[in-house]
């Protein structure tokens, strides 16, 4: 598998936008186990080996794990402010969790999980997300270990199949869809 | 039915984002007739009659209607830049096409064609979106009528009944969860 043609466009795209931090913001969009979409914004974290797997981070206890596992597929919507451009990803998840016996996928976990900022990986500590709100001091845990990665941690993986890339600023406007057909991405340009 | 409480949070949202345009750009995930979700940026146009339900403008010859016609549910998400707040709003979407009987739904219809900027009016004119490119030509057709709708401008309405809200700049952060219940908002707040 080599380098996607959408990944130099998308790297522009970011290098274009890097004055924002929320540039690096995307909205994740799952399907539920009662058959309704999720969407919430997670945070951009790089490719998987500089390849054409997104990675994000997650916590297990959250809602994603569940919803991954009744059907992998998902949607990830980025839209880049000073450039006018939308890039709408979409392809399947993966959930690397501690149980993970990939000891490349488990290294890239680590690695993640140290080069995460210090309240980042204090976050993975904090009380259940999503339960009934917790005494404040459970939202104060002492910092926990910068090299190993709590339980709870998980590396999250997209890995896409089909880019569709809309340019707002072109005349009029530019949309291309790319498709991955048998390791071979096609590109085919559309109606905006 | 009242004005939902987080109508006011949303409102104040709205009001301190206000320097950027693109705080009015919401993500729509959705879900495709194949059970996978898709996930798009669509501008909000405001409260229908100021109540609950959002307003939106799509094209009927966009995916989004066999979307709807399979699975009526969507979740909306909304990331405000300046306050570092989101909004997860889960509802049934309704699209207002040219054949729907309702006289008031009709009018609204109407009105927010006549909102509209002609740019954006004349975007419903251009060739069918999502095939092959057409000739540049077709991208610049006579500005259309400003007082009727085009026939393919559809009002999308969205009909929350959860809403999900975190502030990300509290100490340590905020959420809230709102759900519908027989007419009634319940508040619960929740860990982040």
């Amino acid at each position: 598998m080599s380098l996607a043609p959408w990944r130099s466009i998308l790297a522009r795209a970011l290098h274009r936008n890097r004055s924002l931090p929320y540039a690096r913001y995307v909205q994740l969009a799952t399907v539920r186990p009662n058959g309704k979409p999720a969407n919430r914004t997670i945070v951009f974290r790089g490719f998987l080996n500089d390849m054409n797997q997104l990675k994000f981070v997650s916590d297990n206890r959250s809602e994603k794990p569940k919803q991954i596992e009744y059907c992998p597929w998902a949607e990830v919507c980025w839209y880049f402010p000073n450039t006018h451009e939308q890039f709408r990803i979409a392809g399947k998840l993966s959930l690397i969790d501690r149980t993970n016996p990939d000891e490349s996928l488990q290294k890239a976990r680590k690695l993640i999980w140290q080069e995460l900022s210090e309240s980042a990986r204090t976050q993975f500590a904090w009380a259940h997300p999503g339960q009934p709100r917790a005494a404040s001091e459970t939202f104060s845990p002492p910092a926990p270990s910068q090299s190993d990665p709590l339980e709870q941690f998980c590396l999250l993986l997209l890995d896409p199949v089909e880019v569709d890339h809309l340019e707002l600023r072109g005349e009029p406007q530019n949309r291309h869809q790319y498709h991955l057909e048998e390791d071979t991405w096609k590109i085919e340009e559309v109606n905006p």
